[in-house]
């Protein structure tokens, strides 16, 4: 088998858990140095290609690489860049070639979400075209879970951990403080298209009655009167009520929530989050005391509580990922499979990069109760397996300790083309 | 020595670690049977002891009273609730007197910030006077750190612990995003009076230009100029901007910045947090694309994430204050007493509840860099210890495993008063 280099590169919003993908795919291409030369990482994701921005992951000790898998956020640089339409952009794409063959890679691995593994597909499309002879690997990641086939998206499992632990700390502080001040909590948790991280909270309640008592999906179409009249029930059988909030809840009318009515002293819009519109409805309609929080990329990044399960899947992902390339697959996705059974095991499987492109998994209607304010058992039965066990990142002088990587760039080879810096 | 109950109350916003310091009370007083009797809990803090709702803390099991180290907020339940002075309000403290009197109570430990060292003290005073001895102790408590005499506030310690971590953890990932997305992130944190947490986050940043790079303490009148010009200089020199804002972070006319600007639909101010009107004029001015993350509740119920030594301190003053009291000491408070020398040491002490009562102690001035966007060197070496040690909680199913008491109520024996039910 000859040997050729490979690159490696992540994509998108960071996860608590890349990082773990990122030292599964060098450990193994490390575990076989006959097989794999340099392993290029792109800085800052798909920019760094077309940049030709590389940096050679074999200047990083084995201790660092070793510490990526303890490490939230992305050790390489991540982008928001999407490719266009392979007819309208098909030089974007060459160029990924002309990198690539510059520096002898044939093994690409992209570690993104439906987008990137669109650009991935693409890509293995166009050398097969040109002749020019790439491996193609995607690797999941997503904190949104909408990836199809896999059983659910790295990224996921840790931030559907944070929010469960997050509501039912909280909740037991609004239920302390109820009786004489603060009756009603809103959490504010990212997915703006789906209701799968807001789910994730209902976990935290085991019995019935038991916070949060309230989720607000982006699925269910926002109608204050019977959500009033819930919290007010919650209020008076509980004492309190907590309140899940999706960044994206809608009203009927299409329109975000966190849109609603907020103007700046300049009249503008102004998107101030969900959870204080909501807190100010109640507050205006049912005068109880609020507390809200938002927990943005506190959520994500969150590695000092991330999910054992997560972490392990994550890596996973990044070893298949490898292995797949060196057992001369192309254009597949590693991805998790969940076994029959009663306890949860899962296996690694793999799918087509061309189905896995663009598609986006929604969170089931029969996921969320009838009421539209709460998840079902078998939402309860899907969830609750992603956040078991705890995975804690060493700790030096009161803080987790996070590997900071030398990424010393490589020498660029290419002239900049005509499209010049990209990003 | 005769054998006398004792009565325990939880009082004003709950920490992370308040239980703690109940199970050193509880466990404690346990250890003393032959000279406590009942150890009695106020439900909801002093509305509790004002509507005599006693709780028997007998009726918990030694597996659960253990279980409150590491449950969050509080296991009776606080208030927000002063009493006024007792030259207009003497009704209400005589009728703490009854309540104790009609339970046989002697020993009264309160659990809080400076308002209930000044209600213990006035109870004291009152007992002297009536000639019905109560022994009042003390027990501190507050996220605000702003008690007298101790070297730190129970509580405080694991905030400072979250927030450090979280801005630690959050800036990983906008660096990574920084190159094509997002430049500006923001965490916003409690003390509206103070800095001291607000302060804490500095601690994430351990070398020169590690985020965060501003924080915007209450102390320091807040002006767009200066800062905007800090901010652009992050994003030029860094890539990127990190920043905490307390939630108190004022204007130099003295109003808040949280509510600078904002009205909803119906022309009423809204006061929308600080972070989005910081986050809305960098946008307007600078142009960064931003993230905010509001942290509120969760910062203070953050139990997975408590500090060691903040736990150790909480349980030991729960613990010193039984002991006082069974020593004979009256009106005192235990307190944490700093040692001397090149590591951090920590003894109990204790000092009068005359001298703790309604004093605030300061950031002071010289524990905020001159340009008043960071933390000096002194102010780390002080916070630095408070966040040492993880004290992680069990996890059943994914989730920490906190108790709820049964909290079985003990039959009145008094008429309500005049004053009918408080709260």
């Amino acid at each position: 088998m000859e040997k050729y280099n490979a690159l490696y590169a992540q994509s998108g919003g960071v996860t608590a858990v890349i990082n773990a993908t990122a030292c599964g795919v060098i450990q193994t291409a490390r575990n076989n140095k006959d097989k794999i030369g340099t392993l290029f990482a792109a800085r800052n994701g798909i920019l760094g290609v077309l940049n030709e921005d590389l940096i050679d992951t074999g200047g990083e000790s084995d201790q660092d690489i070793a510490a990526l898998r303890h490490t939230p956020s992305s050790a390489f640089g991540s982008c928001r860049y999407k490719l266009g339409s392979i007819e309208k952009n098909r030089e974007q794409y060459e160029r990924l070639l002309d990198v690539f063959s510059a520096h002898h890679i044939r093994y690409f691995f992209y570690n993104g979400g439906g987008d990137s593994q669109d650009t991935a597909y693409k890509v293995s499309q166009l050398s097969r075209e040109l002749n020019y002879p790439i491996t193609c690997i995607g690797v999941p990641k997503t904190i949104d879970n909408d990836l199809p086939f896999t059983d659910n998206s790295p990224g996921f499992g840790s931030v559907a951990k944070y929010v469960a632990v997050s509501i039912l700390e909280a909740s037991l502080d609004v239920a302390a403080m109820a009786s004489s001040s603060t009756k009603i909590f809103l959490l504010e948790v990212m997915g703006r298209h789906s209701g799968w991280i807001a789910a994730a909270g209902g976990l935290a309640a085991q019995q019935t009655g038991e916070p949060p008592h309230i989720i607000l999906f982006p699925e269910i179409p926002f109608q204050s009167e019977p959500f009033l009249a819930r919290v007010q029930h919650c209020v008076t059988q509980y004492g309190y009520c907590s309140i899940v909030v999706s960044e994206g809840v809608r009203n009927p009318d299409g329109s975000f929530i966190a849109e609603s009515g907020l103007v700046d002293a300049f009249g503008h819009k102004q998107l101030g989050g969900a959870a204080p519109v909501v807190a100010k409805l109640i507050k205006n309609n049912l005068g109880h005391k609020y507390h809200w929080a938002v927990a943005d990329y506190l959520q994500r990044s969150a590695r000092h509580l991330a999910s054992k399960t997560d972490v392990e899947q994550a890596y996973a992902m990044g070893k298949a990922a490898v292995e797949f390339a060196l057992a001369g697959k192309n254009a597949v996705l590693p991805i998790i499979v969940r076994e029959k059974g009663l306890h949860y095991r899962w296996t690694v499987g793999e799918a087509p990069l061309e189905k896995v492109a663009n598609v986006e998994v929604a969170l089931p209607r029969d996921y969320i109760t009838e009421d539209g304010f709460g998840i079902t058992p078998a939402c309860r039965q899907y969830l609750s397996p992603l956040i078991q066990g705890e995975d804690y990142p060493p700790y030096v002088n009161g803080l987790p300790h996070y590997v900071k990587l030398q990424n010393k760039p490589v020498a660029k080879k290419l002239a900049l083309t005509s499209m010049g810096k990209v990003g």
